[in-house]
């Protein structure tokens, strides 16, 4: 009998997603007798059973291609974790199209919030693997996310560009990179493009630290510095309050961003001049690396491995060069932030970045 | 006896600036017999008497290289312009230097407002020969300025990049581009990458029209639209306000920016969801294209040409793909911006780019 | 009543072609009521009947895209040529096909050779509209085909990465790129990568200037030099000889190439150590630059403007910046080849470069 | 007293040589009053005394350029082999200049000649310390070398790029890319590329088993196919041969290489069009990527912390995501092949990659 496979992604898209699709359709075909059904626009699709059967030609020259080809959304996550507490209306209608659809398995990709839902389906008696992508490497239990190395490129890309006109208008200039809670993309691409000063959530700043150090590149007779701040940084006082307290302050302060703010500083106390460069969701977007590409095809692949061997309710995970499975229970829920005797962090301080601490 | 060669580059950095200085350096040393006087960070060099004697060594692996080795600014143009009315110490200064330094003619490499103080020292009797660079694409007299194509290829990179996001999130992506008078940049990088909507300052919108172009496209069945807008496009009914009016005006939408306004009214009256990306300073740095490479090179080489022959006082220009020069008084002041009847617009139109007008 | 568009691409496929298509059809689904017909794997489809009904979604996404979602054949161009003297079934099969599909008009995309059949067809009494492709930018009448600048980017990056190595390791390094009668690519590569010297088929070069010029630049105390060797490149020797002979005299020379050849008269006789790299056919590979797909876009947007006013026996092409149509029986069998008083070449020169002449 | 560091870079160069480089330097810099000598040409320029005392600003802006400012040289280390035996001359004048040079550390960055060769000089009571750098990441000791992740990318995008033409044409496309002994890059850039043949020297194929693989894709109807092969690539008959017989062999098929035999009995026994690419010596030049800028800056920093606690006689490697080091003595001499179990080879068998075994 033909094996079920459904399959969804979930979440802030990010490269790699086709890779990994591509890979979990082409070991299945290649492995087993199988139906691969797409469900459209993550779990939304699978609440209101809008899905497509797939054919082998669908997962054809998808290698490269950003995005989804399944369709993505947020939303219905953060729905989720209100029906945790007062109902559970959405969680029984994808029980239902579950088991509607006649599913042997539902693979996953997503990323922390993805996670998390995925054992709240484990938890109601589905089997599930789930796939770890995600810009932020934040998931835990895996060394690596796929997207990640994708999205390092781009901003160390951006990093690089700053730098060249930062260094011929003797500007102070500060890129803003994604990351809320977790610090790695900017602490990869800043060092990656030679970020004079990186500040990420994980450590707190003082503006003194930051200032003085701009201040003694300046005596060293530089004529330019590049900051590399993430959005979720913050200052040492700001670290001291609570969740509450820290977004009414951010608000009084009227900037739109941490890098206002901090360009802000700087012109007026130092006098230089200053400039801000966002990226955005550029970094989400475009071609996966060879680097991810590799990655996601092992994750993939590995995800058919587990469900020959009816092995659920696990994410694959990279763990020292290895492709191997957690149990979802475990992952979900925690966030993977960067310790502070990360290696980057040491090497980064040798070779000159102050992170501002 | 040696000619004496000096070389500025003033104003906002772009790709193609060392390639230009290079073209202009290897041309002299091959035809002439010659000593070129490098002046720092633009015409507050020359008014600082601040500058380098270079050789030919200084010249060397800059052809692929980002920013300028001479270093630019953008302030002592706006200065210069206050000089023109109350005072000529500047001028005055930048004529005693130019002497000083026993200057046979000055290269100066820059925009607009670096041609019209090109200009001001012609009319002071210096022998100027201007370049003309921008990724703005804005100068008269010139079919492309050096640097254009660079950043309408990074400009079309990040739409590309949205282009993925977009259609996994179902969503409106904004992206803002450079160009505050000027649409030549939008235009191209729009059209290059498929934007639904190009708004551009020649092409004065309403938002209606906008609105009415991303409906028409959700009735199409198409679950994303992508929209490129210079940061300088404005509505049908700003067009009609005096600059002053103007930018009260925008002063009192509180959004940073047009982009965001518009997103705020997309989101709002259509119910879709949005998102802004503002590039940035990556515009205009990085390595030059082939494309920009061989131009700087062509009117770098043209520079060295006029000056065997002593011709001074001009531009050099492409026109109908020849290399031609162009008084200095002619195109000094004016502003190439875009035509209605441009056939890129036109086509834009055939495949269904939304103007909004 | 639907106006029935037939389309197909020819001959060697190169970035830009799917950009084409895509503002061939989204211009004709916006101007008139169409139905669209791909011709599968150009003139061979036509011939064999081979053919898909075209749907407006099956033209979304493809801009970016490498390749042609047509497909492409060389070989009936071949066979054809024979059939202008032998016989004429296979143009008749093109006819009958044509009638037989109800077309009102051929879009045909091609180089020369495509060029050359859809004269021949337009000679049958068909309507034919053709869109100059080609990477070699040696179709007769435009000054640009779409292909051209991507695959000048490709040959420049390549020449680039070369740049690196050649400089680290004192080498003599000589990239060999494509371009058998017209040295477009090679010159404008050339150039834009900063080669020392440059082999064109419109310069015969001698063996002794390519020594001399290495020579020259090793007493000026250069570590490496880069030639840039266009694969039709010949000396003026060979270029003395028939077709025959040279083809004989090149089988005697046992190397592969023209650049081994070299490679090995570098070597033996200056006793500098060399490379060869031949990029091969990555040079009409991946995505378009955004040069390519503007112009791609307005070419084949012009083509449907043609076909609204019923004007047909085309092609299009670019001339002085503007968009306009020549007829297909002055273009057809000529070739465009560099001018020895092409401004680049001058510009080279300049710079310093050699061309061996 | 100042530390005396002295910094060679020896063999064929990669991307992220500079990026290690500057950390060395910067990591110097910061923690210890040092002077810096750079040794010219790698192992040549310490016999012949050839050197340069470094400047701090020697090593700014170097981060993302690719080759060697310090330059490099492969001939010495294969004279040294032979040392070995008859003579020990030139390490007797590297021992020589090393003290004349009163250097207190010597650090080498280099491949696996280079780190054969830093042992004979530790043998010798040199104080070493070794970095492992090569794009064939083959080197004994380390999970990753720099440089190798640089040359996937641009082995995947040249990939990439047949990929769209091989498409459109219906072709087989074989790309032959560098490694004679180690699969690694192949292996890693075929995975990435999609490629449906992917063949290296760990594991001997035979020509049957690649043709099956090909017929195999045609009667699933795909209309082309992508092989990606190892220089060092040979058959089962080939993988029982000596060195000596394998070489004459070789001779005697009169190819340029495998890729040409290959391609041969392809379109002969199957009749499919093919084409050969083989980029060489591209893959070794350019800036790094980001992955190997962070790796290299890490390794370079690490150097430093043993040379404070004067540990010398050690290669900087990573293990497990942890930068380590390890004594020369155990990795010199030793080649880090693909094994046959590597997940990546398990990954690619499950998608359907033939390795032709």
């Amino acid at each position: 009998m033909k094996k079920r496979i459904g399959i969804l992604t979930s979440g802030g898209d990010c490269p790699g997603l086709n890779a990994a699709i591509r890979a979990v359709a082409k070991s299945a075909y290649n492995k087993m007798d199988v139906e691969i059904i797409g469900i459209n626009d993550g779990f939304k699709g699978l609440i209101n059973k809008d899905y497509k059967i797939m054919k082998p030609e669908d997962f054809s020259g998808i290698l490269t291609r950003g995005g989804t080809i399944l369709g993505t959304a947020r939303t219905p996550f953060k729905k989720m974790r209100k029906i945790e507490e007062d109902n559970v209306d959405k969680v029984k209608a994808m029980v239902i199209n579950y088991n509607a659809l006649a599913l042997d398995v539902l693979v996953v990709l997503g990323g922390n919030g993805t996670h998390k839902n995925a054992n709240l389906l484990r938890e109601e008696g589905l089997n599930i693997i789930a796939l770890p992508k995600t810009i932020d490497n934040d998931i835990w239990g895996t060394d690596l996310t796929f997207g990640f190395h994708s999205a390092v490129d781009i901003a160390t890309d951006v990093i690089d560009r700053i730098h060249t006109t930062a260094d011929s208008h003797d500007r102070v200039m500060l890129v803003e990179l994604m990351g809320n809670k977790a610090g790695w993309l900017t602490l990869y691409s800043g060092v990656a493009g030679g970020a004079d000063v990186v500040l990420i959530p994980e450590i707190p700043f003082t503006i003194e630290n930051v200032l003085s150090a701009l201040k003694e590149r300046y005596n060293n007779g530089k004529n330019f510095s590049i900051l590399a701040i993430a959005e979720g940084a913050r200052t040492q006082e700001e670290a001291l309050m609570t969740r509450k307290e820290f977004k009414k302050h951010r608000r009084n302060l009227k900037d739109p961003s941490i890098s206002f703010s901090l360009a802000q500083e700087i012109s007026s106390r130092l006098g230089f001049e200053t400039r801000v460069t966002i990226p955005g969701h550029q970094q989400r977007g475009g071609a996966p690396t060879s680097y991810d590409r590799v990655l996601a095809t092992q994750f993939g692949a590995h995800a058919i491995e587990l469900i020959e061997k009816n092995q659920f309710g696990y994410t694959v995970a990279l763990e020292n060069n290895k492709i191997v499975s957690k149990p979802l229970e475990e992952v979900a829920g925690k966030l993977k932030t960067v310790n502070l005797d990360n290696p980057l962090i040491q090497a980064g301080r040798l070779v000159g970045t102050s992170f501002g601490d």
